[in-house]
């Protein structure tokens, strides 16, 4: 059951949508994952109390800076460690954005990072190691009100140049395998903290959805002998482009007005995108969280760095693609997709990209 | 950021958790899923309005019988087709259990099957069928008040036993591939009716997680010669055990109080459980509800039936065993969990365990 915006954009989307297509199942070719397209669930009624969005993301009228936000300019010192700043480019604040070490690690720093034979299986065929890790949050913006999209494209680039300068730098420790960067924006979407930040996540394994991702476009590769995400995007899925990044609704998309951000030059590691191209990247990125916020009401939303593991071989460079993935959160997750690991989307990407390209993004 | 509940039972595990244990990341031997379970992350502050179940489950004294209930005695007419029914014992009603079709199906019953040159990938190794498939809903009781674990055992069997006579009924299909069983309890599990009621989905495809569940158990067992899940459980994750079935905390569970009912003895087919057996099972979900529901303070939540795809060959049947997984919705996925695939969980496995075996069903 999806918020008003959404079954609004469903009725836009109806001469399209339901009278060709009734419903339909597609798989992708990045994660393999089967998605039932079916417009018409967005129609069926509910007696229980509305599982859209509980918190909807606090908007700038409601985010007077915050005298106990420990994020906020001034309050340095109640934060976790700082590992860099990045200074205000006229210096008239002390900085810009900080990344800094998460005061409530998942995983941590301090721990010894697993020895080889810690990853045999145990048991029946388990396999448990220590909780060795790096677990950091980049401050956007020292105001408490302001958003990722509210700052200009440099200020969005130099988020991302953050992101990036800090993978590289995890990227140096031998025990590190996998980067996750990620953004949780409003409470529905898992966010604890209101002001602007971001987080990464350093894991000495390569996470679950990243082994089977490699492996689908693996697959892919064998098979056709290209990479699945340096295809040409066709029209009707397409949002946006720009003379580097594509940014469209994929063909298989999980979620209702889902949209990828994808380098249109294979690349397989983020953080080695050059300082042009992550300016590209800013204007792209801040543009599509405009349009979300503008069609779909501010909603909560999450945004993930898909990018390769460190210490790749040659091999597989070729059919691994880095991509930026955002996903706002507009339904609760049942128990068929929890069992089944595949998702129910009432919105057709066909006619999420065509509602999205409408929109004005300023 | 986890409820008060939850937040109190790991106070409860403290001395055993957090003094032995920081944080530690576990795989299992199922889903070859990485988890990270840390204690202290349920101490992180938050200036966002509570994420935790926005709509805890509807209690029996919120549920007086709603006139506008369609899963309710005597509004059958409001309600899709009936596919059959179970009477009452003493025919005092006239049915207990209904399984009808769903007014809102995600797949469709009349669309033609795909044929099998349809699942050929289509552009970048995509590919798209129509949107065959079926799509029922278990309605549990006629009363609109009565939770499942209200019913007595017997009434809990007969709820199980209509869906294996479902399941058996759509493996008859030659292009029904498998059948998710599924339960949404309370709005933020997604439920959007409040009359307890279950649902299934035959898909024309085999499901994502049903595949990588297959190729994981598959690997173990060709390793070890072992079915993952026919080892013993250890004493400290184990809940409650029966003659045929053991309840426990998997060793890497993705979520805090997550439960797995598994039969002992190696069975690859939910539906071909016999009628004994499944009063035991029984009386263990029942059992399990009870549990959850007193301490976590009514949480909502989901089950998921774990069975095998049809028409498997009989090679794989030594390494397929079906389970039930229980999940309480306590928290919300982050950016973390979307991206990489990987939970992380408050809450270790064996303080769960210690938990729940504690608690007083009855
Ligand atoms: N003074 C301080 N100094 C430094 N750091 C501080 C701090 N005060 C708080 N923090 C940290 O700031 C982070 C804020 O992160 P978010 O708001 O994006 O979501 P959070 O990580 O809480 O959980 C969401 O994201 C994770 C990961 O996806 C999910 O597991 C979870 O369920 C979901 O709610 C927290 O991780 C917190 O530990
Ligand atoms: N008169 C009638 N006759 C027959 N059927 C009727 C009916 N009125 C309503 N229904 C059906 O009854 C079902 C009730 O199901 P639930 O409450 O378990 O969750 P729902 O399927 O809505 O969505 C949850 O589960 C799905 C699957 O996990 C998720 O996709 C979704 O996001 C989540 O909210 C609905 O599917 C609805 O279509």
């Amino acid at each position: 059951y999806l918020g008003a915006s959404v079954v609004h954009s469903c009725e836009h989307g109806k001469s399209m949508a339901e009278a060709s297509r009734i419903s339909e199942a597609r798989r992708d070719a990045v994660f393999a994952r089967w998605v039932i397209f079916s417009p018409a669930r967005s129609r069926r009624p509910t007696d229980l109390k509305s599982h859209g969005p509980a918190n909807p993301s606090p908007g700038p009228d409601d985010g007077a800076p915050k005298p106990s936000c420990p994020f906020c300019l001034g309050r340095e010192s109640e934060c976790a460690p700082e590992i860099f700043r990045v200074p205000a480019p006229d210096e008239s604040l002390p900085w810009r954005i900080r990344v800094i070490e998460n005061l409530f690690p998942a995983l941590r720093r301090e721990a010894a990072p697993p020895a080889p034979e810690d990853e045999e299986p145990v048991g029946a065929g388990e396999c448990a190691v220590r909780g060795f890790g790096f677990h950091d949050v980049v401050i956007e913006t020292p105001h408490h009100e302001v958003r990722l999209w509210d700052l200009d494209a440099e200020g969005v680039r130099d988020v991302l140049l953050a992101y990036a300068r800090r993978v590289q730098q995890l990227a140096e420790h031998p025990a590190v395998k996998y980067v996750q960067v990620f953004k949780n924006q409003g409470a529905s979407a898992g966010a604890s903290m209101a002001h602007s930040h971001s987080q990464m996540l350093g894991t000495p394994f390569v996470p679950p959805s990243v082994t089977s991702r490699l492996n689908c476009m693996k697959e892919v590769f064998e098979r056709s002998g290209k990479c699945s995400l340096c295809a040409v995007v066709s029209k009707d899925i397409l949002v946006s482009e720009t003379h580097n990044f594509s940014a469209f609704v994929p063909f298989a998309a999980s979620y209702p007005f889902e949209i990828w951000i994808v380098p249109r030059q294979h690349s397989s590691y983020f953080h080695e995108t050059d300082q042009d191209k992550v300016l590209d990247l800013a204007g792209l990125l801040k543009s599509m969280l405009q349009k979300l916020c503008k069609q779909l009401n501010d909603p909560p939303f999450n945004y993930m760095i898909h990018s390769a593991p460190f210490g790749l071989s040659s091999s597989c460079l070729p059919y691994t693609h880095w991509f930026l993935q955002i996903v706002p959160q507009l339904s609760v997750i049942g128990g068929f997709e929890m069992g089944s690991g595949c998702h129910i989307n009432p919105v057709f990407p066909e006619d999420a990209a065509k509602i999205l390209r409408e929109i004005d993004s300023s």
